[in-house]
């Protein structure tokens, strides 16, 4: 017979259809629920219905705030002449957390995947060209992810603004800091090299 | 600044307290769920919570179970002479997916691991030996993992109990079904020799 308990099958199935999560991770994850001190677990429940609740998108550049306008937005002192455009909330944060940055973001919500179904009028494109047109806008930074997707994200959106009088960038290919030369794929190998820093 | 939002960084710093869970897999999970329909994200949560609140340990085998004494517990029909000790409550499942056994479970609820902590009062050993002695038991097959913590498991056990008048048994050990034997590792292949099936 199937011993299943109901209410755990259904949590499963649920997650299950989460990007990433299959069948056993699932079952992991509520295993591992059901087996945390009973107070942990509902806390932790508790805190994604908080989440859920309080997360939205800014609604100037469409990042996770628990605000209206985040932060950044808001924040008079920032260089708004300066959108870094990033796939996802969580690469700006990254970005932020460097502290070498002081421009306004602007999250796509994802990049263009043609085999996931992921087109142009599924990301945030056309509020970025809208913030272009309504702010002063002198530089565009792509901070797309550094794969293909990510490559073909950052060119489509490049022709769509390559006519406003703006300079567009994208962050830097090389070899990451804490690496080992040797373990570098040549693609970033040949790009360390192309852009190699002049030192006298 | 630190832009992530509190509600989110609290349920990242809950979820990788788990086990397998570290901080980015945390993340990776608190941002699907963001980026879910926000119905479906709420309805998950809520599973979740009802999982948490129906879901506890059968009062007899340790498994879980929605009722105060299971379904395989509850029914007559079962070979209550027999127990089948498994580590968790989804071996459990698997095992009654076979429709091959009919008898009783005992859920450890884990098994021996110094390295994590886990001796045997963690475990549900004492129960077992209270149901061995209390009901007519005639048989105990080992099913806990096939792996040097889940041998020394069911090793730890059988001392316990080889003075009872019982048979204790354990799972074969042998090449799985639609395997490649190329790919079997050697202890697999000597144990598949060793319990050879005779076939003429």
């Amino acid at each position: 017979m199937n011993l299943v308990p109901d209410s755990i099958q259904q949590v499963i199935s649920e997650i299950s259809r989460l990007p990433g999560y299959g069948e056993k991770t699932a079952q992991r994850l509520a295993v591992n629920l059901l087996k945390m001190p009973k107070g942990e677990a509902v806390d932790l429940v508790r805190h994604l219905a908080l989440m859920l609740d309080k997360v939205h998108l800014c609604r100037e550049c469409g990042i996770f705030t628990e605000k209206e306008i985040c932060d950044v937005c808001s924040d008079e002192s920032r260089d708004r002449s300066v959108i870094c455009v990033v796939e996802e909330s969580f690469d700006a944060f990254m970005i932020e957390n460097t502290d070498k940055y002081n421009g306004l973001y602007h999250v796509l919500g994802g990049r263009l995947s043609p085999l996931e179904g992921i087109g142009p009028e599924k990301l945030n494109i056309k509020s970025l060209i809208d913030r272009i047109k309504k702010l002063n806008v002198k530089e565009i930074i792509f901070a797309t992810n550094p794969t293909v997707e990510g490559e073909a994200t950052a060119n489509y959106i490049h022709n769509l603004i390559k006519n406003y009088p703006i300079t567009i960038s994208r962050l830097a290919y090389g070899l990451p800091f804490g690496g080992i030369l040797e373990n570098a794929d040549d693609f970033t190998l040949a790009k360390a090299l192309e852009n190699k820093q002049i030192l006298k």
